[in-house]
């Protein structure tokens, strides 16, 4: 016997919104959100204060579960947690399901950094920035600060590539391998 | 005296496009299109058999101005010409004005790669990447075919970085510095 237990609405609301921001775009409407989510729109008004409330509390869930999953490889070797996330990043760049970094893609479809989804998806990028940098420097990295930025544009650049192109390249951990070389890693 | 000649119908259409599709996205409608080229829809359907195809067109006008720009500099040496892009990005990238790659940023938000727009996108970064590989192998890059997909991807990460942080990096041109002497550039 099988027994669903069906999430409340915000949580609903909160799991339609990642996947259509993420398949769609973020300017889907209202009543596709509350559609998906079988959440009425008096629902969502009463849970949040916009959909781009849902939107921002959406992108802040997701950036911490995204970190939290970093944070579970906390005994690996500093070089093997910074390789992980490139690892990582091309198994999922290589499925038809990828569409790029959701946080990137946010930023380059509003096209307004004011935005309250905008400065979250700034934040998020400044976190993984940071685990970077961190892990670069627990590695011995000559220049950790540098390195932690050309590893985030790396990242950005990686999921550009298959965004574009619709498949991976080797020639990914290669580059941040030469990165981290040049570093002393 | 001041004479202004106002471009035909046909060109004030894929001028507002290359401005709106960069400045307010993808999913912008034939009204703003015609609004902002002055350009009645009847008239846009007389030149463009829909709103993708002056999109489509302007990407291959926009991605041909881009690469004639890239052939201006034949003179230079390989490895300047690949920093020259490096630098030009960085440049373009500190304005308030700088939304990303347009061809990216089509490709980000139609989220279909068999969309004509989409597949003109990929045709202008196979360009990017051949000239970037061109370079390199003129310069005697150990692997010239993996350098210029690195060079690739850290150009659509050099740009993703200021989309949504709103600024540039000087760790962008020592990345490439690293990427380039790893071939013994």
């Amino acid at each position: 016997m099988t027994t669903t237990i069906k999430p409340k609405p915000r949580e609903r609301l909160l799991a339609a919104a990642e996947d259509l921001f993420y398949t769609e775009g973020v300017h889907i409407g209202v009543d596709r959100l509350c559609d998906v989510a079988q959440v009425s729109k008096r629902s969502m008004y009463q849970h949040f204060g916009s959909k781009d409330e849902v939107l921002v509390e959406m992108l802040k869930l997701r950036a911490s579960h995204v970190m939290e999953g970093l944070d579970t490889a906390a005994d690996a070797a500093p070089r093997d947690r910074i390789l992980a996330v490139f690892d990582s990043l091309a198994a999922q760049a290589m499925t038809p399901q990828f569409h790029g970094c959701p946080f990137v893609n946010v930023a380059t479809e509003l096209k307004d950094r004011t935005h309250p989804a905008a400065v979250a998806a700034l934040g998020y990028k400044l976190e993984l920035n940071a685990f970077f940098e961190e892990q670069a420097r627990l590695a011995g990295a000559g220049d950790p600060q540098a390195l932690g930025v050309q590893l985030t544009m790396m990242f950005d650049g990686v999921s550009a590539y298959s965004v574009v192109r619709g498949e991976a390249s080797p020639a990914a951990r290669s580059a941040v391998e030469v990165l981290l070389a040049a570093q002393g890693i």
